[in-house]
């Protein structure tokens, strides 16, 4: 059976419906993986102060930081439209394990292991 | 006797001159100043980063060290025709003592004295 071509009548078509249960997972997942990042960001900046010897330094962690709050505000972008590729980025990462992702329904899954995939290949070519 | 009034003929009747012994004074004091403060804001920052607990404390820092690095630049302009401004605004804020200065002519003494003086009254105001 073909699915009618017309977005005005099937606006919906391309968009995962994530379920009570599944929302919870996956709010529980990104928000460990946020926390991990967080939390690494917080252990370089105290070692790289504890490294500071002269203003160079100072102005190398500043730039640090910038950068870091810049991914990491466009990296964690909880809309359900980018949950996919979120994820996917963040086990292509290494950020999250798929455990965390355990009772996602398997189109959520092939999603994100298929987003992970492609950054893979992207990055070795 | 009136001073002409024409810039073109001279051109630099309001600048002072810096002696040889004069400009070796005011870098010595120029750069002293400046490492106080840049040692006041390494100091600072490896105090913030020792306190860090949540992500809030790491964009303080951040925005702290962006904040520092942008008035420091402004501050401290070692041209000529601006030293006189920067000494009183060091002086001002207690940055250098006026012993620092010592063996610069009165007219630039005067002037430093008398920027000082204004951005007292002016903050007093």
């Amino acid at each position: 059976m073909s699915i009618p071509a017309s977005h005005d009548s099937y606006p919906y078509q391309q968009e995962l419906i994530w379920s009570r249960s599944e929302r919870t997972i996956a709010r529980t997942a990104f928000d460990a993986a946020l926390g991990r990042e967080l939390h690494e960001v917080i252990q370089k900046t105290k070692q790289m102060a504890n490294g500071i010897r002269q203003s160079a330094d100072l102005w190398d962690l500043e730039h640090y930081l910038t950068r870091r709050r810049k991914e990491i505000d466009r990296k964690y972008d909880y809309r359900y439209s980018q949950l996919t590729q979120v994820f996917g980025r963040l086990l292509y990462e290494k950020r999250l394990r798929e455990e965390e992702l355990s009772g996602l329904r398997e189109d959520k899954l092939k999603s994100i292991r298929s987003f992970a995939r492609f950054l893979a290949e992207d990055a070795a070519a």
